[in-house]
């Protein structure tokens, strides 16, 4: 983590110096009447995108909350790797590793051939496929999450806190307007409660739930089936002598129904999903008046010969599984030709079974997409077009998901004969499971060629860093202090493109290879995204960010020999940074170019989007390739030639 | 780590419920008149002492600071791997490690044979060898490391907080008091600057540096030499075409003298010491008024060719390097035969060259030892009898660091044309500094045997956990969740002892085997140190804290059989704990029987103290050795047969 580059600054370096004119945080102080950015709702969706824009003081973001405070417990609680890679951009990734519970294996139990009325385990399965994230899939309480989120923020320059108390009711859009054109009624929850003011934002993002005012003041419309089936979730504090209590566990009895096991941080509590009655086609879950009393009773019913001796029921719900999606994630109308004023994300706009654990991954995935461009077109450096893309790539994303989910719910409810019988080996829920990992984990989210991602063409260079799925880290070792790490860590969620470069054979960054070259014509030549993209007043890195990665071991390389670019001075003191320059691992964990299959011979470039995914696989020589990609979406505000 | 055995508690897991009838903490409410513990200073050896007593509702502790705030920069800035493992226990090792600067290499540069007017590298280490510690070596401000101390007392039941801006001026002991026999005497440093008052207290702890006012009470002295060199001291924020500005770096030059580089956290910043000229024997150093400029004309001086372009120089200071050492570490005078009511640690009976980073590691680790001594005495677990040992073992330690410490400075300091031709291949420096990784690691301590250091009679059994030397740890698997961990980790700064069981070959923990019967008979034997040594209304881990490891890998395991010892039910709602069985890793990080040298025919026990040293190593069946080593300083406080 680097730090003081504007100089030294005492205690917590998260901790970010505040920018001058922050809001006036007193409790009397008015709210603002105009904002860049309201988001409505404190969930996942809404917080992450709050602690994205929080780093740049030149958006006044508000964040409004209808409830009072953030919540204490409950709701989702499972981090799939995918997000956990995003909170290591956040900084808070080592927090939620060393606090949450873990998920190594899941195990799976299913009636006792010999003896039905009791179940017994069937197989296990590694939760998390060898290098498939250097992150582990993890559970813990949401309202951590919400926390750990709400710190980013209030450390950050603008020391963002919500607005609680307050609804957002309605919202109308002026497409003539070029300022502010979206006026918000919001309703106080609070003291004066149902009074209502009005507030003006240049963008609005209904983070709201899913019952969401913001979709419905768009016209969205949540489409799908629910299931006609109830789950009871509960999280609780209790003894068993079930043995595999502090594992995942999927558990499938021959009558009495399914069992989900999610053993949480801290390790005494967990969480079971237990599968109540089918729910007839007019009925709703509410009709039914299920108790807690009668989840732990079907939990043991399911588990037998087992038994859960509860202590202390934590949080506990009774749900529908329900499978929804909207047509659109903003506010511009099909056939509409218009950039988009208003968006909605996470379960604002789609919905999902809890059993796959999506529903909030993909929230704050969702929000991950839309914050760094944002943050572009606030900070002028893209047209307000790249909005589109938000809906374009996370819709369609969204539709897979819900696919799949669908799917799998499906197979998880039938009937434990039926799945255990058709798939030879192995029951077909333990097949579907482990055929899921990828996706489950978050890992499968690929985004189609556009103006933010690249055609494969060049995809040979780079067989593990596939175009349009997340950047894939893997062990380096940081040249200038023979640091061994993880190269995708060097990825900040501050909204900055990195631009990774592969060092092809023998070439060791001194002047006359191909590296030296390439960081030569991006620090000097006219067509260079980095001078045309980049200000004269701002950090050479600060649009574009240049890694280069070797292929000898930081021993044999010569650091006082590197491009200049790879050392750049920055910051108010010209500081020169050290981080710039990698190479493979020394110490066995594994050589870079092998795992992702780089090419050896001629290396190459990879370009990785703010929200760490790849748009791009180029020849190291791509010059011109590389400045028409970034000038298919960046503006010119560089310096000339 | 483990949380919510209480029940749940949202929120941050490191924030302990606070206990009731904590010290009000108003700024208008009065100082305590009596408390059982007074630490002065809150330096790393008073804070580290804070921090472990804070755990302990029943102590009232008090630590007074004669200063009106933390430091917010400079002094120590190393902490070696040992420290490191300390700070594991005391929960903040990974915000350190994501911090700080870690010491990866160290590089050597001497005059270049063909210019020696020109420094040139010699050659480079790995600073921590492979598996001495799974810690890294570390660099980062001493403040922030005061800071996380802080939040720990802060953090801990008794929301400890020290009382600044008062110092403490004398204190007298009353021998023949039973109770707050020691009346110290505090003088106000702020407001009202001057004024006196006293408090009593039962045991007072000296952390007050190396003009320590309580080891003048106790009629201490520090003797030893001064080396009469002047070394300056500055952390910098600066560019410099001197390539291993980001590696730890022993310079020495034909005749510019010396500089140790140690670069900082965040990436920007270093720190230089500067060999400044030798002092006449009666010269002090202040005399030679040196001023940070004459500093950085030395330091480009000796690193010609390279320069350095100082931006900001963030702190700075000049040293004149002494190793002193007093007598004791209590007040008990020799030849008086009465237990200690006042100790001192840290600076304030040992001063060290700054050079070997020693300094701040070693005052911590002096009230690591004496912490756990006074929560044993306070909780009534162990007579009074025990603190005698705490100046017994560290007096010992300080010693021998002292003189180690003393000939490494000298060898430092020689001239480089000498020290560089006796030593054949390599440079005398760069022998003596390999020789003293281990040390300067601080992995080198030994106790000495005693009451609570066992004889190594039966050391064959594990030969990589000596008997004396802290627990090595290595990784293994925890069985209910097949998590990967460190077996060390399993220590946290609570005062307790840990029992290692290591599994002879074949032994599944199941009844009939060795690890079971141990079990049973810990649980239920008469004689058995846990039912001696642990109250009736403890947990039953309370004092002694069993933990198993397994030779098979975790799916070769059964859970359901282990004893009942190995997941007992713990706190207010009795929740059984999963998190005592462990065994061998299976995904190619070691075997711990290997690794450790634990026999794999018959396994053995390793006892470890509550300050992560190995106290003793028996057979399986050394039922009454165990029983032995216990009763030699534990109180019989458990339940009668
Ligand atoms: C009771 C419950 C139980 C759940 N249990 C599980 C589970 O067991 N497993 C699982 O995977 N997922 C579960 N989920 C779903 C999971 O929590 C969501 O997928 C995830 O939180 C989605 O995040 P979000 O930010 O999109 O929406 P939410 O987390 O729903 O956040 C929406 C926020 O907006 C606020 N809000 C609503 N309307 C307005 C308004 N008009 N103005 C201002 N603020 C408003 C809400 O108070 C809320 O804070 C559960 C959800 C609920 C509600
Ligand atoms: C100026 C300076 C520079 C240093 N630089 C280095 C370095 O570069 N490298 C290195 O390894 N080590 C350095 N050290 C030494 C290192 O900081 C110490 O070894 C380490 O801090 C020892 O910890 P301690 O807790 O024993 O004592 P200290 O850290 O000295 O803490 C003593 C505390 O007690 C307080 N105090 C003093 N008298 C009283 C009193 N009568 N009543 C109440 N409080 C009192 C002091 O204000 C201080 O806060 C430096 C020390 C100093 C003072």
């Amino acid at each position: 983590m680097q730090y003081y580059v504007d100089g030294f600054r005492g205690g917590d370096p998260d901790r970010k110096t505040a920018a001058p004119g922050v809001r006036d945080r007193d409790p009397f102080a008015p709210l603002p009447e105009k904002v860049d950015v309201l988001i409505a709702g404190t969930g996942p969706a809404g917080l992450c995108l709050a602690a994205q824009l929080a780093q740049f003081p030149e958006i006044e973001t508000m964040i409004v909350e209808r409830d009072p405070r953030n919540i204490t417990k409950g709701k989702a609680d499972g981090i799939n790797t995918r997000t956990m890679e995003m909170f290591q951009a956040f900084g808070f990734a080592d927090t939620v590793k060393r606090e949450s519970y873990w998920v190594n294996q899941t195990a799976f139990w299913m009636a006792d051939p010999e003896n039905p009325a009791h179940i017994k385990r069937i197989g296990r399965v590694q939760d998390v496929a060898d290098d498939s994230s250097e992150m582990p899939h993890i559970l813990i309480n949401q309202a951590r999450l919400h926390q750990l989120f709400l710190d980013v923020m209030e450390n950050a320059p603008t020391r963002l806190q919500p607005d609680y108390n307050w609804a957002v009711r309605d919202l109308v859009v002026d497409p003539d307007a070029e300022e502010y054109p979206v006026t918000v009624t919001l309703e106080d929850t609070g003291v004066d409660w149902g009074q209502t003011r009005t507030v003006r934002a240049n963008y609005v993002v209904g983070c709201d739930g899913a019952r969401s005012n913001v979709r419905k003041a768009i016209g969205g419309e949540l489409h799908g089936d629910a299931a006609h089936q109830a789950w009871g979730v509960m999280d609780i504090l209790a003894n068993t002598d079930f043995p595999d209590v502090r594992q995942k566990c999927l558990i499938s009895s021959a009558s009495e129904g399914n069992i989900l096991i999610l053993p949480r941080e801290g390790g005494y509590l967990f969480r079971m999903y237990v599968e109540l009655d089918k729910l007839s086609a007019n009925e709703r879950v509410a009709d039914r008046k299920f108790t807690r009393e009668d989840m732990i009773a079907a939990a043991n019913r399911i588990m037998a010969p087992y038994s859960i001796d509860v202590k202390e029921v934590v949080w506990w719900s009774i749900y529908e599984i329900g499978h929804r999606l909207t047509d659109r994630f903003d506010d511009v109308a099909p056939g509409e030709d218009r950039n988009p004023r208003v968006f909605t994300a996470g379960d604002a706009c789609h919905t999902h079974s809890p059993k796959a654990g999506q529903g909030m991954n993909v929230s704050m995935q969702d929000t991950f997409n839309l914050g760094w461009k944002l943050a572009h077109v606030f900070q002028g450096r893209a047209d307000a077009r790249l909005l589109r893309s938000y809906s374009a790539e996370r819709w369609l994303e969204a539709k897979r998901l819900v696919d799949t989910d669908h799917e799998w719910a499906r197979i998880m409810s039938a009937p434990p004969g039926q799945s255990a019988l058709d798939a030879g080996d192995e029951p077909r829920f333990v097949q579907a499971f482990k055929e899921n990992l990828e996706f489950t984990g978050g890992l499968a989210v690929k985004y189609d060629p556009s103006e933010l991602i690249g055609e494969p063409t060049h995809q040979a260079f780079a067989t593990g860093q596939e175009i349009g799925r997340r950047f894939h880290s893997a062990p380096v070792v940081r040249v200038a202090d023979a640091m061994q790490m993880q190269l995708g860590h060097v990825a900040e969620a501050d909204g900055r493109w990195r631009l990774f470069a592969f060092a092809g054979a023998g070439d060791d960054g001194q002047a006359g290879g191909a590296i030296a070259r390439l960081a030569k014509w991006l620090e000097t030549d006219a067509a260079s995204p980095v001078r045309r993209h980049t200000r004269a007043n701002e950090d050479i890195d600060a649009v574009i960010d240049l890694r280069a990665v070797f292929q000898q071991t930081f021993d044999a390389l010569s650091y006082e020999g590197m491009p200049s670019l790879l050392k750049p001075c920055k910051g108010r003191l010209g500081l020169q940074d050290h981080e710039k320059v990698f190479c493979v691992d020394h110490k066995g964990l594994g050589d870079i170019f092998d795992m992702r299959g780089i090419d050896r011979d001629q290396g190459c470039m990879v370009v990785v989007r703010p929200d760490q995914y790849v748009a791009h696989v180029l020849p190291l020589d791509g010059y011109d390739a590389l400045s028409a990609f970034f000038a298919g979406f960046l503006l010119p505000v560089g310096q000339a030639g």
